[in-house]
């Protein structure tokens, strides 16, 4: 099908706005999944995969970097709603959530590629990682944060130590973990090792 | 300086094996890490970069994986010798060596942007892990499991999830820490906070 008329009234048959949207999105995606970088994606090819002008496209995004950026934003979960009651529920509930989003095959992908390119694309990475990481590093820091102050957690914990030690341990297992998916169980066996702590009880 | 001369004799300046060697070692992650994805690398390229002839290549390699997989294998540092008295010590010269490491700036390019290709080149990404990440895991799984057994860790450790949580620990700081480098004393904090616990000790 192609969506653009050769006369001047609209075709009936035109996509909707967030119809196009979308498309446009799965086409920036889809190049990157295939191994086009960010930095050879070019408007023209995303417009062409989408099957709309590039028009369109420039109607909504004022750069490819713009672009980039809320696509690879979709691939993010929102953040799951937390209880509020224990810490170590909460905190299972967020590594959960990085759980489930690491089972989507072509996300890891596309993610792992973007964020290969950090170094060449420092602004790209910037703003994603405003957009689509922060709101989740807030939210862990602040259930660690309760935790200290409720007594959960040890009074001296190095909340951003802790904070690494929880996404890193999550990241590791999306990068080396199972092919075929993390176990269910993972999230609550990692945040009770890490509570418990590596070392026998003492006494 | 220009290496290749023009008459049919050898030059005298001509490098060595090795030093061609290392020559075609840096040529390769010097394209790579200027955004030449293993894909699109040809030994061509290599070649001319290195200032050496194809065949030169060819008569050490006999495939770009092979020289890919060398190259890459040349960023890892030789494994740190562990003094086998205590588990904690141990477990931080381990992770300070991921440290160390990961304070190579073009080593860290390299890497991400080898490793965001994993997908698309299974087995060069195999080969890699054979040859330079299994030795480091194996070290680490034996250091645990010697824990284990000395009593100096918890009986029931689940020794897998633990090495995911103190290597994936590191990988995430050397991805989202500090762009300067890592603070020297890391490793010995993740090491106390892994194995001391973030709950409050019991009693």
């Amino acid at each position: 099908m192609t969506i653009q008329g050769t006369g001047t009234a609209r075709p009936a048959g035109r996509p909707r706005s967030e119809k196009a949207e979308k498309a446009i999105i799965e086409a920036t995606l889809d190049l990157i999944a295939e191994g086009m970088g960010v930095s050879e994606l070019s408007i023209e090819a995303i417009a062409s995969r989408a099957g709309v002008g590039k028009t369109t496209i420039y109607r909504r995004w004022s750069s490819k970097e713009d672009l980039v950026v809320d696509a690879l934003a979709t691939l993010k979960a929102p953040l799951p709603p937390l209880a509020g009651v224990s810490v170590r529920d909460d905190l299972i509930t967020l590594l959960d959530a990085m759980r489930a989003e690491s089972g989507n095959r072509r996300g890891r992908c596309v993610m792992n590629i973007a964020m290969s390119e950090a170094d060449r694309h420092p602004r790209l990475t910037e703003r994603f990682v405003q957009r689509a990481v922060e709101p989740r590093r807030r939210a862990l820091r602040e259930v660690l944060e309760r935790g200290v102050a409720s007594g959960e957690l040890r009074p001296d914990l190095d909340v951003t130590l802790a904070m690494a030690i929880l996404s890193g341990t999550m990241m590791w297992q999306s990068k080396w973990g199972p092919a075929d998916g993390l176990p269910e169980d993972l999230a609550e066996r990692v945040v009770d090792v890490v509570l418990a702590g590596m070392a026998p009880p003492a006494g």
